[in-house]
């Protein structure tokens, strides 16, 4: 099974996301700000992966800081977390995993635990975090697999696989789950412009797990759709705001529009990790702009003249109206969104 | 002022599209046969352009013929435009012009004029196609300027700019008549997957023109739409049928969905010689498949893994109930479009 990122040793692993599909790499890292970089460069890049690699980071950090005092400890702990909540903006899922950190630091310092053992509770809970994600992957599969009787001609944007996650995927993992049910399935992977996740990512665990699949520029897209190729469309999500408003990758709320405007459904794919409560709607998730680099530029050719200006939201807002329905590791939440996933939210974590 | 194609001696010279933005390269044909070349693999585009480019180059091909009777001379005219005829399918404006020199030559050899007259005679009326073509480019900006009272936001689509025509552009042209008249515009330019035309040469011409515009990715557009940046849409056309739906490069439709979705008008600019009145509605316009190397790379370098399958169509189709109107050099035409396409067209060619 494919895993973006994972704790070996005393140090966090991880698939060079860059590199692919051209090189499967590995990179060691041994200080959490590397992983902090990792992060920003998109070395690691998906919601739910993020989460998982900030809280590895976060352990990576503790686990080699110099404090031996659990004051001075304290203070580490709190310079590491700033550090890596300062990453990416728009991902819930990265805030969600320091939060899960931070109480499991704090309920060590009101045990009085020694400074080994929480080194090593820390590192426990991040593998964890990462092992419950993939868990959480299979029962979205599940329940996503009973949305597509029949499987057919499935959308999806960017990548919401397993590189995406701690393994197998959200958006993906329904798919996977598809193609394990013996039910045909073909993806139309986006190419998702301009870090081109769909082309390089998706494109690659479809070709590795031998899932039939075909490549389309973003602007195919609504001709597929005309052209009744689409029976439905599968996303992932990086932050979905209490009434059901989800960011993901830009172009998804295109996605979205042109989805509604042929009948076809469009359904987010995402654990609970991702819902922000604190956020009413999607006018309120910060969205990450991006260097004007990655929109000029593809594999380090230049593509466009210089001194040219460049807008590069990295995420768009989908409204909820536009949501046929959100697929978590607790079941198929449709609207009213703010109720059903309150509903679901008193769960267990 | 900038002339893709052009006469200049006994040749055919060329800005060589495919070098832009990064060199401003010209290429000088004396062979038909490499005019042809020049237009399937898009050192030439633009409806209008490749246009002109067929008609040059068939002047060309009969002043190098090496025919000394009018019947030798006739079965090469008829060659060298089934050269030209299966270069690009769906551009109707190349269809357009094999028939206006087809129709220069049939009156030329009615009048039994010799040979040296039919080679001068037909390289007049190829420069003329193209000289004509600028004049209709600006009319099409004077009405277009109507439509944009205060100016605004403006999203294009690939590039319907002098580049794709004799010179000044058909959206383009509206958009520099727009810039000449002093009003204030901001333009939105879609980098345009797969040949990213938007990002290498309207992003090209705007720079040149000093006009302002920011370049996206394609899957920015709905974005930019919600957040209110965009007060119209213009997209050029390569083959308008006669109920008005028009066939235009890949991603269109979807922008028409969009801009309807957000209250947005949609404008199509296109001369005369871009409607085909023999096909009744768009599912009848023949479609262009291109390479999938289009999708799987960027300048060369690959972005996809090996052996992915792609679907590549370089046009879709906007049915006519998507479009608020249609800016001919005749006057701007809206729905119904069958009967407004018409009555305009009983003007003199």
């Amino acid at each position: 099974m494919i895993r973006p990122v994972y704790w070996a040793g005393d140090s966090v692993v991880m698939i060079d996301q860059k590199a692919l599909p051209h090189e499967e790499r590995y990179l060691t890292f041994q200080d959490y700000r590397d992983v902090a970089n990792a992060i920003r460069d998109m070395t690691v890049r998906g919601a739910p992966a993020i989460g998982i690699a900030a809280a590895m980071g976060i352990a990576l950090g503790i686990g080699r800081s110099p404090a031996s005092t659990p004051g001075a400890l304290a203070d580490e702990f709190q310079r590491i977390c700033t550090e890596f909540a300062t990453t990416r903006p728009t991902a819930y899922n990265l805030f969600w995993a320091i939060d899960r950190m931070t109480d499991r630091f704090r309920r060590l310092c009101e045990d009085n635990a020694g400074i080994d053992d929480v080194r090593r509770a820390l590192r426990d809970k991040a593998v964890a975090i990462a092992a419950d994600d993939i868990e959480r992957n299979r029962r979205m599969g599940a329940f996503g697999n009973t949305l597509f009787p029949h499987g057919g001609g499935i959308l999806t944007h960017c990548n919401a696989g397993a590189l995406a996650t701690g393994g197998y995927g959200t958006a993906l993992g329904v798919i996977r789950a598809l193609h394990e049910a013996g039910k045909p399935v073909h993806v139309y992977v986006d190419e998702t412009r301009p870090v081109l996740q769909g082309a390089r990512l998706t494109a690659w665990e479809m070709k590795k797990e031998g899932i039939p699949a075909t490549l389309i520029a973003d602007t195919a897209a609504g001709a597929c759709m005309k052209q009744g190729k689409i029976d439905g469309v599968i996303v992932g999500a990086d932050r979905i705001a209490a009434n059901g408003d989800t960011a993901n990758k830009i172009g998804t709320y295109s996605l979205a529009v042109l989805a509604h405007a042929h009948g076809i459904p469009l359904y987010v794919a995402a654990p609970f990790s991702t819902i922000d409560f604190t956020t009413k709607e999607g006018a309120d998730i910060p969205i990450e702009e991006r260097s004007a680099e990655e929109v000029l530029s593809v594999g380090g050719v230049r593509t466009a003249p210089d001194g040219i200006d460049v807008y590069n939201p990295a995420f768009d807002v989908t409204p909820c109206h536009l949501i046929d329905a959100i697929i978590t590791e607790r079941g198929i939440v449709t609207a009213p969104y703010d109720q059903g996933l309150k509903t679901y939210s008193t769960d267990e974590e």
